[in-house]
């Protein structure tokens, strides 16, 4: 730190992204990325765009706008475009949350919500999960919080369902209610549906994991109009071209390809399926991941020394040091043969094989 | 706004970004944009990751950092890669900005720069320039203002000589200068021989407009290591993958090809230099711009009224309403034909023609 920098931020532990290191190649599952390129129409958009990036992009997004209006069956002034569903989340905590609407999010999440909330200074409560993991909702139901909560959620990758989301809805009918999708692709239920009804309603969404753009940076929220004026205010206050050219039509593009991700998703899904049943059969513990993901421990090995034993074998993934979940990994899930390296991995681990 | 929408943002004035009409079209010199497009290895770069693109991009944007320190003879640890320069000049912003160091800025200059300190409540105060528009360097002086400076000026055009920074930096030595060089490709001198002598100056450069990549969106900042550190504190607290895979491998394609742009710099300049001397056998007065842009008057006819003759014509320019500058209009320099389109839909106006 300079001896320049603001004390405002002396409470601030930014985010730490899942690691890439260089030293090798690795097999990578441990950033939740999708193992599959994205479809062919999304690389010639952004090869056609770039010719053109001299010109500044849309400040308005139009066309990833009306392309995710369409698929959503939502109007084009209740969907926002952004940098990454992380910047779409900034501004929804900036926008409602303060003293008077502090957040809340359960205290196992995405690591980023309480970041957002140090950032900008905005105070927060979390609601510990059940010992199983799974969000109570009784939690939710005071009407004073702005709340914060992913569903599908990270790293668990539980699910709660839709009419959980509305009985938190109708809870709270002053205070808005994100609810981060991310992960809903691979088997949640949207809350999508719900934003004509619930004017309080904010849904985010990420071309990041069902639609193979993580690289590309583009995240979205529904929710109604005023919510996305409210958004486009600090948008317009931040980065009015947030989205580039190349990354906002290969977005539209990768919307017309659906079946494509489509296929893609089903695959996941049943090499999830397939990994979880592989890894419960070496005494697992997992978790009824609805996501790309899995969320597995064991008694008869350290959650970190895991980790570290798999990366020595040239498997990466994530590990979280927090006192909860400290026994656990999140695994993303690849493809059927890096599933396999995976479950191949585990066993020799667990046999005491050396590398 | 939503009934949601934190009071904290009731004084928050968005920044209104150049229009985009789409009835007809125009010849657009209204958002500094440059007219050619960008280099052949741009789009080739662009398109090879974009099939990468389900993998995140490299939150250390080593690949970009690597060509700008190389570019700029600096260390790699002295530079950040942002998403547009918006984003760096954001974080500088909220990293130096504070009660404690309030910002100082002149009162015409990018119009961005209270917007950003309004978004983070940071209080500012601009020093008035000169009746002719220059810089008063007198204003700088004081060691207690975080100072923001765009050299050369927008809209201005007009350029600060690198003794006259040194001499703020050196005025300055507990505070941070921010000097903006969005527009120094094209005639300014760069503060980035600086760096090494100055912990206290953060120099911020686009790829935008000499780099013709203003719909990609890749901004820098160059100082000391710790800056960066500072800044990244931010950056990873904000959207660890600010900058997308496209555009990073675009931009270090952009500065291998750096003999391109250069070329299109000069026919910028000499564009520049001719429509100059175009308006002015028009009667015009016309700063002596070392920018991409011409700022012009004329005293017959106002200011709005030529801007909206101009857009009649077919010709988008950019007007500001603000009292010191309404009689002005800023004009981006184009290529030669459309330098001659402007000075004859001018001549046109002035003489009363019919559209």
């Amino acid at each position: 730190m300079s001896r320049f920098f603001s004390g405002k931020y002396d409470n601030l532990a930014p985010y730490v992204p899942g690691e890439q290191p260089r030293d090798r190649k690795y097999i990578k599952l441990n950033t939740n990325e999708s193992p599959f390129p994205p479809s062919p129409g999304v690389v010639a958009a952004a090869g056609n765009e770039a010719y053109q990036s001299n010109l500044y992009s849309d400040p308005e997004c139009t066309s990833i706008r009306e392309a995710l209006a369409a698929f959503y069956g939502v109007k084009k002034e209740q969907v926002i475009a952004t940098n990454g569903s992380d910047e779409v989340l900034n501004f929804a905590f900036m926008a409602f949350g303060d003293e008077k609407s502090p957040l809340l999010f359960p205290d196992i999440t995405y690591g980023f919500y309480p970041v957002f909330a140090e950032l900008n200074h905005i105070p927060y409560d979390v609601a510990p999960l059940r010992e199983d993991f799974t969000v109570d909702v009784a939690d939710y139901l005071g009407n004073d919080h702005t709340i914060v909560i992913a569903n599908p959620n990270a790293p668990t990758g539980l699910a709660l369902p839709l009419s959980d989301i509305e009985t938190i809805l109708r809870a709270n009918p002053d205070r808005v209610v994100v609810v981060d999708e991310a992960y809903v692709d691979f088997g949640g239920e949207s809350a999508v549906a719900l934003v004509d009804r619930y004017d309080n309603l904010l849904v985010t969404g990420t071309f990041s994991k069902s639609r193979s753009m993580a690289g590309a940076r583009l995240g979205f929220g529904i929710g109604n109009a005023e919510l996305m004026a409210d958004l486009n205010r600090l948008r317009y206050s931040t980065n009015p071209y947030n989205v580039n050219r190349m990354t906002m039509e290969a977005g539209a593009a990768a919307i017309r390809e659906h079946d494509y991700y489509a296929k893609n998703i089903q695959t996941i899904i049943q090499n999830r399926e397939y990994a979880k049943e592989k890894l419960e059969a070496l005494g697992f513990r997992v978790t009824d991941s609805k996501t790309n993901f899995l969320f597995a421990k064991t008694d008869a090995m350290d959650g970190e020394a895991l980790y570290l034993a798999l990366k020595d074998r040239g498997i990466l993934v994530r590990h979280f040091t927090s006192t909860r979940i400290r026994d656990w990994n999140r695994i993303t899930v690849g493809t059927a043969g890096q599933m396999d390296a995976l479950v191949d991995a585990v066993r020799d681990i667990l046999k005491g094989e050396p590398v």
